[in-house]
């Protein structure tokens, strides 16, 4: 069951390796690198590594935008001429006190404003210590999500409500499905609420393709890695490049634009020897696998 | 995030320490043991210890009853006076040749009706190795089911479909939610295909509440464990004694009970300091827990 080993190329014996595409290739036209897949590099580099690339968008995250600064960050990206595909990472919304929580997702929201990112990121949370009640927590997460629409209707932020995988219900995310997640996003306008999806996160479902058919233009954005064998002692830093593991990302990609979606394949990879190698060599590598199994 | 430690009992300071309820006592009288539980007792040692403890009914592994030998097992359990509530464990359909499983399965349906099982636990396999193809897994799955239901109605042994928790779609089953597991079951008659509810790999879904209820006659088997954080390093290991985790088992226990299930309540833990723990003390704790979180 082992699969060839993350970000280590095409195996020798295989039939001509993939050339590196470049700059200006039509094919890298909706590629978007999420920064955390080259965590050590900060806005400035990952902002210059998509411009060396060719890669036309980028996801960022609210730690380094934060280091680096908001409006410098909304400067930088607008004169590079990228689009933020994505800004990650809000919610966290079922503990029992939601005050903090509402007021630093406000503040995600007018983040998300200001560097004009297409979608907020939204993770809901998991359960309470110790608490064993899932409705519960969904609830509030909900009562919460309501509270918080206005404000990034009038910020002209779209929410995107990202079902986790189930094995992040109890710590991460009590929202594990596509399906759960459109019953939850249609309560709202769909310019205000969409979903994400990640290939990581849903291709297991049963029910993936019809939800994705039902998702449409809730689809706010789709994000792309890989699942691989074994899972690691840290469960979040499982994540492997496209094509290393058992996610077929292409079929879902098709049937995601086939429901509609044409916006940005944002590729996010959470993984120590990803982040260990060289920022260029894994941005490289990501460029031929999303010619490969992607587009 | 950090719950009790598996296997250790009331922290002091909580109010009284509940007693181990003594054999007779009417709230074990669904209670089973799973031999997995306390994986280093042979098929003798967990009929004596079910004696000793008062617990009537056992679910035994195919390995340890190999080594003892089924005949043996049958006269064993039979004078004992246990129920089997299950045997465990066939399956494992998902190759591109499946005549070896098949006739392994055939060979499992017999030592099943042999010792007498209430339910034979079908697991039906992850994705071949370097597979992206689920779609195809599933329908060879289900293809070669179909071989086999004649065999189990001819030895009056019911197959119980268990879906696995997503986190083992590839490597283990690709069968993951209990709505998929009775579409599936559905196709064959109810005496002769149920399914599995194991609050391990079901507790997370946004939909099990229907699921239960639409289950009805067929669940052949509920098994109990707990959703213990962090994971650990090998993802089938990290099942916590019930009470010291995030599911409500009770809940779910009820909701099974109200949509008809009146057979055995397993206790099935994978988990490595479990097995390292003495078993008559595994099984005294199992009990509490049982009477605490369970009935």
């Amino acid at each position: 069951m082992t699969m060839a080993p993350t970000a280590v190329d095409v195996p020798s014996g295989l039939p001509a390796a993939i050339s590196t595409p470049a700059p200006g290739d039509p094919r890298l036209s909706r590629l978007s690198l999420n920064q955390k897949t080259v965590d050590r590099w900060g806005v400035r580099e990952v902002v210059h590594g998509c411009l060396r690339a060719g890669i036309p968008a980028v996801g960022l995250w609210r730690e380094p935008v934060a280091a680096f600064g908001t409006a410098r960050t909304a400067r930088l990206v607008r004169d590079a001429g990228l689009r933020v595909s994505s800004y990650c990472r809000a919610g966290f919304l079922t503990g029992h006190d939601s005050t903090a929580a509402l007021d630093d997702n406000r503040r995600a929201i007018d983040e998300a404003a200001e560097i004009g990112a297409a979608c907020l990121v939204m993770v809901l949370g998991g359960l309470p210590e110790g608490s064993r009640d899932l409705a519960g927590a969904r609830a509030r997460a909900a009562e919460a999500l309501a509270l918080l629409v206005p404000h990034a209707q009038e910020r002209g932020v779209r929410l995107a409500l990202e079902p986790l995988h189930p094995m992040f219900c109890a710590d991460r995310a009590v929202l594990s499905t596509l399906g759960q997640a459109l019953d939850l996003a249609e309560r709202f306008p769909v310019e205000t609420v969409g979903v994400v999806l990640d290939a990581y996160h849903i291709w297991w479902d049963p029910q993936v393709d019809a939800q994705i058919r039902r998702a449409g233009p809730r689809i706010a954005l789709f994000q792309a890695c890989d699942w691989v064998l074994p899972l690691p002692a840290d469960a979040l830093l499982g994540r492997g490049m496209v094509g290393d593991g058992h996610i077929d990302v292409r079929a879902l990609r098709e049937q995601a634009d086939a429901a509609g979606y044409a916006g940005d394949i944002e590729v996010e990879v959470f993984n120590a020897d990803v982040w260990a190698a060289d920022g260029d060599a894994t941005v490289a590598t990501l460029l031929r696998r999303h010619v490969q199994h992607v587009v």
